[in-house]
């Protein structure tokens, strides 16, 4: 069964790619081996699709961009997926990306895939899930893969590191908006679009992107970026209005690094880096599913809480259980 | 050395208790070992401070606030230690609490211990640096400690799990901050302090406290709360005004939940969420301090680097080794 699926996601069946993110966004037992199994036929394709991490906070206008900078991807003969990371507080919930409707006219393209977003979930789980995810979408041929998260908490640095180009985008501010984007988070961008650059906020658009250009001048200058790099643009997603433009700076920076070697030493960076978070993973999933090691752990737990014994001489005690 | 050691700090004494949080704060195994013993002793002296966390991104007049509320404190005859918690961005640095210069007035006072913030490590260190720092001044005998934490990333969370009364310092706002903090932090927040409510700052003052307060009104009341909480005060850490009503509602918060026996609860669930988090972090340091641990990741990771294997498939590999 893995092997027909694997060979109609090669063919780049939608409903076949659909399933098969279904498939790895589970968490039962039997379906992550299959899971696994799927990814290890599906390796050795050679297919690469440009993957585009894209940040942005409500308000600035991402469904908006994603749709008309997808149907202009579509337009241009390429196909596009769309993912959504949500590493959404577990005690707020909240959620991008809830429906399809979000981007109605580019979910009906039969050369774009959007996945809405999965449940909530702990981090780690989020990360692999997406990760497989991209893989999917690669090895099923698309084009681009554009990876959409929240300006929140860890995802974007998350996002980072599955992505081979970062574009944060913003809307245009009043005042000392600056202080508002965090500092690491520019300094993963590979390009910063001010959206809404239309109409009234025209102005306040270009004076944003200018202060923007700005701070990024002053930033270090990163060994894998070519001159002008990361850059600040102003685009208008409602009037379509400076996208090609991004996409030909996007693709001008992925054809630079390319020819110096960048693209591939970041693919094998980020591939050693999820091994390393996976094995991370694996080892605290032990105290969660081995029944064994649960029951320990809330007994002991009981004990520390009950004041009997203090939280580290308790880890100590749990941790040379582990070990023996 | 220890059993004196601890006998110096349990008499209150400044010199000890800065050679035992310095001891805390190492991460040589000699010095561990001797910080996890001192702690042992230290044990079941059945002082309890009143633990503050205050958070507040730079700006709202956290040194000021610290300094005139810590004055406040110690007008009234009690004795107050400042921690801080800074888990910067590994990528630009940044630090709060450089120097006890911050602090002049109050670094000066005999019954006032401050503590700058220790270089930067992974959260997880910060985090049991920290909370240890905070049983030594517990020992010491505190009335209050304040643990204090810049508005970004985690910190809020961490600081809020060690903590018995979380507290927000805001700056006044033009138009709609409320936004700019993020609904987690609103929700563990106890105390929410508007800073900056003086000269022509006041009336903006007064209206974001009042914003604030609406915006409390519309959370899900907290099982743990008495009526009226989470509340929303405005203050002056300036001209001194405020720091008053602000301590007595910190302690009417405080004695309610003595009371009701929440206090307790939230210490001993506290303690056993710390537990959880040393066996954890103590898992994960396997891989980094194990010779041979460390030396299969590094060669397995360039074997995933170089397209050998996928890091899924390495990590089980890896997973498999360590358990056997």
């Amino acid at each position: 069964m893995n092997a027909d699926l694997a060979a109609r996601v090669l063919a780049g069946e939608r409903r076949a790619l659909a399933r098969a993110v279904t498939l790895v966004e589970s968490t039962r037992a039997d379906h992550r081996a299959e899971a696994a199994a799927l990814l290890e036929t599906l390796r050795g394709h050679g297919r690469q699709a440009l993957r585009i991490g894209l940040s942005g906070t409500p308000g600035v206008g991402k469904s908006t961009f994603i749709e008309a900078f997808g149907m202009m991807l579509v337009a241009r003969g390429l196909s596009v997926a769309v993912l959504a990371v949500d590493p959404s507080s577990t005690r707020s919930g909240g959620s991008i990306l809830g429906d399809k409707t979000r981007m109605e006219r580019l979910s009906r393209e039969p050369s774009a895939f959007i996945r809405p977003s999965p449940s909530l979930s702990h981090l780690g789980g989020v990360s692999r899930r997406t990760r497989e995810a991209v893989a999917l979408c690669e090895a099923a041929g698309f084009d681009v893969v554009l990876i959409e998260t929240v300006g929140v908490g860890q995802s974007e640095t998350m996002v980072a590191e599955m992505c081979d180009i970062f574009v944060l985008l913003l809307a245009p501010a009043g005042g000392d908006e600056l202080q508002g984007v965090k500092r690491g988070i520019m300094e993963i961008a590979d390009l910063i679009l001010v959206n809404k650059a239309d109409g009234e906020l025209k102005s306040a658009a270009t004076r944003t992107c200018a202060d923007y250009a700005g701070a990024l001048r002053l930033m270090r200058k990163r060994a894998q970026d070519p001159e002008g790099f990361p850059k600040a643009l102003t685009v208008s997603a409602l009037q379509d209005d400076g996208l090609d433009r991004a996409w030909e700076e996007m693709q001008a920076l992925a054809d630079w690094r390319k020819a110096k070697g960048h693209w591939q030493d970041r693919r094998a960076e980020q591939a050693a880096h999820w091994f390393e978070e996976e094995v991370r993973g694996g080892l605290l999933a032990r105290l969660r599913t081995d029944r064994e090691v649960k029951r320990r752990m809330a007994e002991t737990g009981a004990r520390v809480a009950d004041g009997e014994i203090s939280a580290d001489a308790a880890a100590r005690e749990m941790l040379t259980w582990l070990k023996g």
